[in-house]
């Protein structure tokens, strides 16, 4: 007999026939001796209706109040669900965030885990009750109501799950899986079985859309295994787990890519101590993230300085360097918005060198010129000009052996 | 500076523009330097539509989670209320039944206030704020949610006036106050300025469609002034106040029917103790309230025992008096359903004899036979044939000079 944290999303629950197929499936986990606790978003399209009436009664609604209203939707599924167990003779009892209680810092629309208190939960569980909690949400010290911001339901279920001790947790959408890449561009795209948590983490724009990054990072901290799978299938989906626990290990795991990028050069700077602070610290205080950081020397006592920003913020961060630049005589400022960069992810790189450059010859075999390199232990990311995104992300995901058909790449 | 309590009913927020409204007319309240408290109830049809998710999920849905579903209602209202009091540059803090706290028993669906915590409510008062509390729920010892049931949100707004000691309550509905009859059936009815709590109480159908008759219990019972008007215009509603508060005293305040009347009687009953008991007892343990009870005795040891129940559970009662009838050798039970029942009241009839002989005389004169009489200190209410209800509301309202040009009845 396991315990067993089950969290489903939005579109899972999106009406009573839905709820009714996702109460189908927790009883037959529940049938087989396991103690689960279920975890539920809002229906699908509630919390899109709440943010337009809120925006209807304040231009910039307040947080506090954001979070009493948004807090209502998954108090509609849970008890719709402990209904919906009733019906089918079993025993269910609906909590809500601050039933539970899972104590929040008091950051309103993104409040962060604080504590959970497990005692409810285990006594309901010791009664033989499937408990049904309301994910997204939590409660100050205070006692004002929270919500944890977005993904902030699978925050709920991963951080249950390690509160709890729970075998597993499993993390039910509406996709099979992380994918090798994306589909729509690769038709030879396939499932990746068992991954672990730093290649999740490094997927970045693969695997966000089916598991929120934030809780990769809890899962990881306690060794807890996520299954993430489709709620409208029963085959297995993808396995995220310690790295020992990987038993197929492919040197590159996946291949993703990001359109939303932008590229500034600071040409021929001074290279003089503190050049570097200079230009970063009034981006960054100006809340944009700088991704990748390349200095060239060039001969003499002059340097370049290039990075990339998030093209949403690239008129911003343009204004602050073009500003910058003047003050420390550079002399001339940079820039495309053309661009995108391609990464290839795998754990195995640490123990086989030359992947980095099998990935730079297939992208010089097709003619693509690499702008940018940057590489971390298990990630090689290159950025590129934009309209060769998609040939590269299908020549790289070949070449590492990603596809259906391919054999996988002993270690 | 007043302490004012004002609560606004489902169609009083039934969209963003309506609880607009509501804030622009709690703040003319607030700017003169009153505080004030606000209770609110769902938005009009939420309530209907979470019965009916529910009824998808369980035939009969567990109390309980019902409640869980229900009070969720009143949680998108208060989180919107306090966002457009913050948009017009007010102070404002949302408060749930169990934030605030209002303690009831774990009857669900229907639980009963039994305590108050007015500490937070008065906290936050002292700030500036105006506090939005949710109507019509409570939370438990265990710290389960309730809702308080029909007429809820009355009953929050009257209990949390008392607790406060406030000034006043106010309850904001779409009709313009208590009407000396139904306007739809008598078109001379007119808007009573003020009436007493006992009065309020006995023109149930009149005044229960304004004011939950639990939430005039509590008002009595703290010598609470209740203030009941409309929403959509600045005039003034009916007050229900303490007797001596009321100038113009009329001998009759109101005329009030009902047509969800049943007539049973048991003929020839043998006239022996306990006979009342045995034929009560079932009807009452199957949930029927019996209304009026007459009982008539006939020559010899034989009785006939007559009463009324509501017409919607006229066969389940019948059902059971039948077989009761059987074992007490009754002669026969008799029934009718084509009935209504009329009734006047008013505080003034403890101190004027001949105001049931006038009205028997007034429905005697338009040929209106009355099968059933029974009288309180300040009500007479008078069992006729169905077809002769709105005749009846119409001679008795203008008997005793209720309609709009007659003159008040001095005492």
């Amino acid at each position: 007999m396991a315990l067993v944290v089950q969290k489903f999303g939005g579109t899972s629950v999106a009406d009573t026939d839905k709820i009714k197929g996702v109460v189908d499936r927790v009883l037959k986990v529940r049938d087989q001796g396991n103690d689960v606790v279920v975890v539920l978003s809002a229906m699908a399209g509630e919390t899109n209706r709440f943010v337009e009436l809120a925006s209807k009664m304040q231009k910039i609604p307040d947080p506090r109040e954001m979070d009493v209203l948004l807090a209502s939707g998954e108090q509609v599924t849970v008890a719709l669900f402990a209904m919906g167990v009733k019906a089918r003779g079993g025993k269910a009892v609906s909590l809500l965030g601050d039933q539970v209680r899972i104590l929040t810092d008091d950051t309103h629309t993104k409040a962060r885990i604080r504590d959970i208190d497990t005692g409810k939960i285990k006594k309901l569980l010791a009664d033989g009750n499937v408990v049904v909690v309301a994910g997204f949400q939590g409660v100050t010290d205070d006692g004002d109501l929270t919500t944890l911001g977005r993904g902030g339901s699978d925050t709920t279920a991963v951080a249950l799950a390690c509160a709890l001790g729970a075998d597993s947790c499993e993390i039910f959408t509406d996709v099979e899986g992380v994918f090798t890449t994306d589909p729509n561009i690769c038709s030879s795209a396939r499932k990746i079985d068992r991954i672990t948590y730093d290649e999740m983490l490094e997927l970045a724009s693969l695997g966000a859309k089916v598991l929120d990054i934030r809780s990769v990072g809890i899962a990881k901290k306690y060794g807890l295994p996520v299954h993430v799978r489709s709620t409208f299938t029963d085959s297995d989906g993808t396995w995220v787990v310690k790295e020992d626990e990987v038993m197929e290990s492919r040197m590159v795991s996946g291949v993703t890519y990001s359109k939303n990028e932008a590229r500034i050069t600071v040409a021929r700077v001074p290279d003089t101590p503190g050049i570097a602070a200079r230009i970063f610290t009034p981006i960054s205080e100006a809340g944009i993230v700088v991704d990748m950081i390349i200095q060239n020397a060039r001969a003499g006592e002059m340097t370049d300085m290039t990075f990339t920003v998030p093209r949403t913020d690239f008129d911003r961060a343009m204004e602050i360097v073009r500003k910058v630049a003047d003050e420390i005589g550079a002399e001339r400022v940079g820039s495309a918005t053309n661009i995108a960069k391609v990464s290839i992810v795998g754990v195995g790189m640490r123990n086989h060198a030359g992947i980095a450059s099998t990935a730079f010859k297939v992208l010089s075999d097709e003619g693509i010129n690499i702008r940018m390199i940057s590489t971390s232990e298990i990630k090689v990311s290159c950025v590129i000009e934009e309209k060769y995104t998609e040939l590269a992300v299908r020549a790289l995901h070949d070449a590492f052996g990603l596809g259906d058909d391919a054999p996988p790449v002993e270690e």
